[in-house]
């Protein structure tokens, strides 16, 4: 089997935002607040950033418990790794995903400021100004034989996706309006003409689309 | 984290029968029909018994994937293994599952009748004469610091589950009446008092239920 390149656990808005307006160090998400939008995925046993023991295993579970599943790299969008915009000022700081980061495998940051490559514990961090095409080649060849994880923003989702190059995408739409932000899509539908879905409505107004491609 | 005990796919008509009356050669579920038992599990791309590619990838198939992740044995009862009662009369015979048995792991299969072990590709069946708890020990030997999947049928799944040795259970209850045959539950409420419970309606009538402990 291929290389899948995968999304897992992206989380948007009802009105189509991963992400509010005004993205700083301390607020990753903006204006938007993340702990109402990862509330479905906080509470499972397999949360990546899950540091204690315990959590739920229903069907949120199966989901966030895909996230490790024979990955074997991951490609993020720069405001994934940190808020800084332009040339980078300072190598000391390395991103928002502290000491022991949940990735555990090589991630390519695409970034158009390249800086030098380093690991913290598991995860090794490159920085790579390349288009969709070029960063899944050079992700495919990281993750040894396993499949690739998009970690998103939603810009750089939206980059793959107009690019055709992702071929499975689960997105959490919660029920938020955030009116502002960066936008994964106006409606699910966009993605119908391409791709497989299967929604799943959830009793706390979460509602599941698994894609697949056509 | 310790090894589990998980139930996978389990399926189960409305009234709550695993198979139906008259288990034969040709007949493993008796009087059920497993092409619309399994109808909600055969055509994702994760089925363990799927031999073309291709396949589904919506919820039904987050489910069927967790068949293989992270499982190093199984545990079945005689009856998921082959149609025999008693003594065995023919060693010839190696069980319902081919050449190429889609567990890969070893399986222990319950017996008050043993036999000796084989191979069939990367599967190897051994019989054993034991309680719950025993079997689980062997198993979780067997199963290399891996979880152990309970693979069935209901007799075998209510024997541990009686015996309080299920850690999660996911139970596909179909839109079919058997009238007879071999019982998992009168009701999921049974569960209750032990469990946690997420139950997952879906549009073709099929209500998954994932339990684990509490």
């Amino acid at each position: 089997m291929s290389q899948l390149l995968r999304g897992h656990n992206i989380t948007v808005s009802r009105d189509g935002y991963a992400a509010g307006e005004g993205q700083s160090l301390e607020r990753p998400f903006g204006h938007a607040d993340p702990g109402t939008m990862f509330a479905w995925a906080f509470g499972t046993a397999s949360w990546p950033n899950r540091t204690e023991p315990g959590g739920s295993r229903g069907l949120e579970d199966y989901l966030t418990r895909e996230f490790h599943r024979n990955i074997g790299a991951e490609i993020m969008g720069r405001h994934k790794f940190g808020p800084q915009r332009g040339p980078w000022t300072d190598h000391e700081w390395q991103g928002w995903w502290g000491d022991e980061p949940p990735f555990h495998t090589p991630v390519l940051v695409l970034t158009h400021h390249p800086r030098p490559s380093f690991t913290l514990s598991d995860t090794t961090f490159h920085f790579v100004d390349a288009d969709p095409q070029t960063a899944l080649e050079l992700a495919r060849e990281a993750a040894d034989g396993k499949d690739v994880r998009l970690g998103g923003g939603a810009t750089t989702i939206r980059a793959f996706l107009d690019a055709d190059l992702v071929d499975t995408l689960h997105v959490a739409v919660v029920p938020v309006e955030l009116g502002a932000g960066t936008r994964l899509w106006t409606s699910p539908d966009e993605l119908a003409d391409r791709y497989h879905v299967d929604v799943v409505p959830r009793p706390d107004g979460v509602v599941h689309h698994l894609f697949w491609r056509r």
